[in-house]
């Protein structure tokens, strides 16, 4: 889905992994992976758990629950009162099932167990939506550094023409940045919460014992567990299925109060969105009417004008990058005042703000995606505009290579001169004309094709081809030479 | 309509003055609003102008579009593509009236126009909810910080108890934010938004000149508008009827990249949020279970532990305290990064942004209202309380009032004593026995009741009664001492 | 002073009015000031307050302690161990001052009262920095305005050249946001704080009490006040003369946990921000190589062109202007989170904030007069830019005019040709042929300088002269007609 | 060093690793290095370097400079014109060298080379002392939760008492936050920059040539470099070792616009004071004088009140957390603001921000570690408050074991027998008399030392030894249950 500009509702837009109903889904996930949980450990009767799947509409394959019937607007309004969807909905789901299942629904469980994993199989879904985009976005910018490679253009510093770059390695740029965000969400850890109401899991231990020792189920946990049927060891399983059923990580101790699975989300999510919004930024610059170097393939319309042709992706984009820091900090925020075994507001304060976060980072992926896949460069406005400073693109060069020679004065001067309305190759020769530096090849060293640095190989290196730049903490002069490989020379 | 956790969203819920519909509503009334202003001017043909109010669902009572059937599912859909629900709106809205009347829907505007119009309609709804709300827990403050008056309880710094103060002098110091809070709402201006594509008007002016010489209306606005009837003045006369058609301020010129009437209005929110935030931070501490001076008349249950009264209220008051701020952040950025004549992602940041912040501020104070309306004191525990440093609550006093008779020493002596066990007023009699601090009367030196300052008058004060306080910017010696008045004298 | 970028600490870089020598004087101001507020009042000797005024360099004129010897760095040192730099400060100062004189040096004050009453001298005065440089630019911008009024160029939307506007309206726009923020500085209220210990002022009613018991004072002091000789009366006396002494207004009441003269400092200081912020961005974005239309009149060096003229002000205007919200929303958090009578951790967050916010709008609007009084229009540039769609920037003039006679499809054709290359007058003329609109004078239709609507007016009112559109949250339509008056007619 | 609460600027505060002089170290460090790096790649004479190195103070153990006598206060007001402190610097450190040298100062280099990599090198000092923080913060929380393992408290959430845990349970959840903490620090990438004005490299490869083809230079040169002896090839070099040179990671490409280096740094600076927020977060509370569990070992005093401890360590930790959050949200702003190849405004903004976040994550772990060494638990304080609700902190757990037998209406006559007075074994007594569970063992059932659940094993864990709770993204049941290995059976 892509990003809308969050005027109206997600539920109305239409996100389909952070409406209402994928949350309310999630929340219903969470109950009932507990009790099959239940029952793979043994704890529960099998066909309770089976009656609670059944009317939840628990699909195997997805590991989530649809059809469960629980009306998202219904439970909105229900849980005003508690501060909390998870009371009105353990009551719902129980009045769904069995009288004999409903003593396994939210079994021993907290609300917080219930909420937490549940945002996080949202989170889950939503990341794996902003991973696929942000693939498209890395093989399509790949395309298009490439295709660019060597197209020379102004680079511009606070603003104004500095030296010579390529639109592609300008790509490049971008493209590191995609990577890195890629790299962040991979890392990370989603975990499923389980830790009862304090987080001592002291009512599944409570639930355990009471379990081996009852002539329903202790003879069967005693033989399928032997000599680790105790309680300890039933609840350790039964944390480890929960996250497995709901396809999670198994928590390595209840997280109620230590919320950095939340807050490394929250960074992943905004530096994928500063990563696509950096894109964004360089897009809405560069298709100034004034500068129309690059355009959105397919802009947006105005209300107003039929001639414009505006950066819609690009607007939208920004948008969302000029929101996602602040909501991140919220969740630092609810982190650092994590008081108690559960807090008082920070908790939550996570809720929406995770919320809105795995919404702008699906969306601007995605529209980013259709950006990049699209982008247009107007060939003719890139060489126009890398001529604008009539030459003085190359005037570092010119410093550079002349000043040791004929010193600053002289720069200055030729500066002056082109500034002027002089002619730049015309200027350096009146200049070196009888000093050490007259046989140099003024059309040469006045070319900006000429000054471009190792843009090529920084675009090849992007694109995947062997990296000649040596990375590593500790690089010694020794190992730097080694790894060096030849290379063409530049100018 | 109270807080929710936020978990879902806004049209799920069912906040009245912020639900999608609402939002939609407003969209609606904007362009209703200018069709109506141009028939007003005389620049559209009344018939005209009627059939689209009729076709929206006008009503002039409460100047508000509601039968209009737009659907906000439909419209938020066809937003994506132009990011802006503008676009397709002004579509929709064609649709639905007579060919002949089509030209007057969103004449001249563009998006901004009507958008910002909106908001500030939505703002306008919503803040009026939010003073209501305010009003209600100004007059039950009132009453609680009047009826305990002189209930003596730990004032509490740091988290220690520090001197006596009285409960009802917190609830004072409540009261006064909130009164701040309002007053801060009323000074808002909320102007109606008509600039046209540039901020120029001159496609209103234009349609004006046009009209002034068209047979069909030229003769008429000659007739009415006399010696005035110019473009500009045609044009200056739209503005201001449009923003009374929808109930707003008249701009004193367009404000499209001047946004303070947005950032003052999150201003004002968040201090809002501030003033009942802070209420929340107290009642949650005071109402700790080893505290338990106040409570929530009516507590959260939990889904795990029957005993448990969660002081819901406060927590949720609280997670939108800690939301609030970044979110006016974002609309502070938005309006520092207001460049050209609409900006590139800062305008669309705004939206969601002011929205949600409209949303924490009335649920929020509503929420508060029903707070501090059941608000309870536990009478016992207050007392309980102030006496659990044996006494150490008045050692400032002490200080003061032995210090420079018996020494630093000798007080120092009295803490430890009493620190270790001892009793202060024995204490403090074996201190000065020898001392001309001998007569003293320890008892009422050692009573927290007789140590609270200004608290009854300070109480007073913020129900109303005449303030003995001088107030001035520029107060000099000697008006102080004339504006000073006899008081009760305390200890 | 103006901004730098921020690198370097204030103290090293010398904003005179926030730098930590200023905040030690404001400390040191306020101890001082409650001393001479208790020798005014009576309750201490006069020969104890000008011994303490003596030695701590107070200049009755200025109203400021500066030569008081107290070290930054030494009192920063010890401030660490508690936190809080008033508990060494205190020691520091009671040895300068002779013995007998030292009990009057912070008697009954507790920590908060002075540093919050010193925060708002060093607010007072950079407030009054940031106001004086709010004028300036408020003279240069409107002298600006006034010279550009009728300058043409591209009003710009999303990046896109949208319609005409006026070099003028845009610098009017500036200013309209400069001066609202001048009116929030100048709302704002800078309350002295005198609370003692818990925010009841009862040390101060106790020392009064023992004031009017004393047979050294007693006399004295009933002869001063007679029916008035209360401790209550004259606890609020002090309150009104320590900010008297101070400068700042007088409290209606301790506001130790009641932030809002925090926030709105913080908000006004932001919003202060934002209005040159915009001017900034317009003027960074609008000086890029390829618009060229501004020009800051010396811009910044590059350590290596030589050929670049950065927008340096408009640079570190800007990194104020993306700093400034976060700041201001952590005042607000700290608001929010003002619990018990001192909040642990709240307050603290306070100090560093607000002064960083000070030095960010001090040096702000510092640089923003110096960049605005020396904003040069390069003239070639806005005429060759607003020719740049080749007379699209009256495109929607042409739909508006030609739409309505010869259809939606014609006013497309026209604009397609133009787009691919030919002249629209002629492309207009094409269309008109044998239309009604034949008769039309196309060049006047196609000038951008003959569609600015009310640009010239609004500058002229943003000038100062008599606003014509009315203003008024309750205009009516007979209202709204009676406030028009004659103008120039617009095309 | 301490945290100090920020009033004073850090450079009078004196925080070794990011005073004003640590900065300016870096900066000198960052042009030495690479003039270092010029001389061993074999571009500079060994002696230009050397005469460098010696003007300058490079300290070849420490890789800092730090006898350079650059004044950061000169500096500082030099960097003011030019919003840049390495433009003057570089003047400042030419006049220090010989003229044959001067070259060879920021040769070839743009000032965000030099800017960026001194804030990488101030950022690897700063992080360093962090660490270092939170190894001893982790030692001594170790020993805490070890020593704490099994004493019985109260778990709270939303405020109230909910079922039983364990001190050291608490600490061992801090000590997981810790742990993380350490973790993201350790995977941070500290880059150093070399870009060239525009990102391409350009300039060194430039002066790469010169040298091979130079006469006195190009010879040795070759010999060196052999066949990989290319303009490229030793632009590598220099940029490896550059970052040798001065102890950071060499880059993959420049990153000039690419600030992930900045935000992830940033990042994980707020997620260690986040982690370090929290516990004191806890300790704050939970010294609350009716509280009174935790106690700092050394609180802080009171300007006013002789009996006060206060636990200022964990107020200025809480003052710290909630200004961290912030200011990591601006530095993702910058990054998604990052445009063009230098941007406008951005870049700026995160100077003074992450150096104000070295600050605070150095200064609140150091204060951290202190305040963690010298906890002290009220044995007392904490088994009186679990027993504040007569029992029923194990109301869970009686709904639990007893609800399935004795029904749900049962219990929650128990419930309200206790809550009015009774004793809970009497009450559960007489509800189980005649039902099934009449011969259930009431005095452990009612135990709260029988009701930790996994508390002890949880602290184990924290402590090394051996995890039993499976942790695997994809643990599927069988892979669970083998995991599973005999533990104690808890109640």
């Amino acid at each position: 889905m892509n990003l809308d500009a969050g005027l109206l509702s997600p539920v109305t837009v239409g996100h389909d992994r952070v409406t209402d109903a994928a949350v309310v889904d999630a929340l219903v996930t969470a109950e009932v992976g507990l009790a099959r949980a239940y029952g793979e450990v043994g704890l529960a009767p099998k066909d309770a758990v089976d009656a609670i799947a059944d009317a939840t509409g628990w699909d195997a394959t997805e590991r989530l629950c649809r059809g469960h019937g629980v009306d998202a607007a219904e439970l909105a309004a229900a849980s005003v009162a508690g501060g909390n969807p998870v009371i009105p909905l353990v009551g719902m789901l129980r009045r769904k099932v069995p009288e004999s299942a409903r003593i396994w629904v939210h079994r021993g469980a907290t609300s917080q167990d219930i909420l937490d994993t549940a945002l996080m199989i949202v989170a889950r879904r939503a990341v794996r939506q902003v991973r696929s985009g942000l693939d498209e976005i890395e093989s399509a910018l790949g395309a298009f550094a490439g295709a660019h490679r060597d197209e020379v253009g102004a680079a511009r510093t606070l603003t104004q023409h500095a030296v010579p770059t390529t639109v592609g390695l300008r790509a490049a740029a971008w493209l590191r940045g995609i990577r890195r965000a890629k790299d962040r969400l991979d890392r990370l850890t989603l975990p499923a919460q389980l830790g009862g109401a304090g987080g001592t899991l002291a009512s599944f231990t409570e639930i355990a014992a009471r379990g081996l020792d009852a002539p329903e189920t202790g003879p069967a946990l005693h033989e399928r567990w032997g000599a680790d049927a105790s309680p300890a060891t039933l609840t350790r399983a039964l944390v480890s299925q929960f996250a497995s059923e709901v396809t999670l990580t198994a928590p390595e101790a209840p997280w109620h109060t230590t919320r950095w699975p939340v807050t490394e989300l929250g960074d992943a999510l905004v530096a994928t969105i500063d990563a696509v919004g950096v894109v964004a930024a360089d897009v809405a610059t560069l298709s100034r009417t004034e500068i129309g170097e690059l355009a959105e393939g397919t802009g947006g319309g105005s209300s107003a004008m039929p001639q414009k042709q505006n950066p819609t992706a690009s607007v939208l984009i920004r948008s969302a990058a000029l929101r996602a820091p602040q909501l991140a900090a919220t969740l630092h925020l609810a982190s650092a005042l994590a008081v108690d075994e559960r807090p008082d507001g920070a908790w939550h304060a996570e809720w929406p703000t995770l919320r809105e976060l795995l919404r702008l980072a699906s969306g601007s992926t995605a529209t980013a995606a259709g950006l990049v896949a699209r982008l247009r460069v107007d060939h003719d406005a890139v060489a126009r505009n890398v001529r604008l400073t009539r030459g003085l693109v190359v005037a570092e060069r010119i410093s550079l290579v002349l000043g040791p020679v004929i010193g600053a004065d002289a720069v200055a001067r030729i500066v002056a001169e082109v500034a002027s309305g002089g002619d730049l190759a015309d200027a350096v020769r009146a200049e070196i004309a009888s000093t050490d530096a007259a046989g140099i090849d003024v059309e040469a060293l006045v070319d900006p094709a000429q000054y471009t640095g190792l843009g090529g190989e920084l675009v090849d290196e992007a694109l995947g081809r062997p990296a000649a730049i040596p990375v590593g903490r500790d690089s010694t002069p020794e190992q730097t030479t080694s790894h060096a490989t030849p290379e063409e020379e530049v100018p």
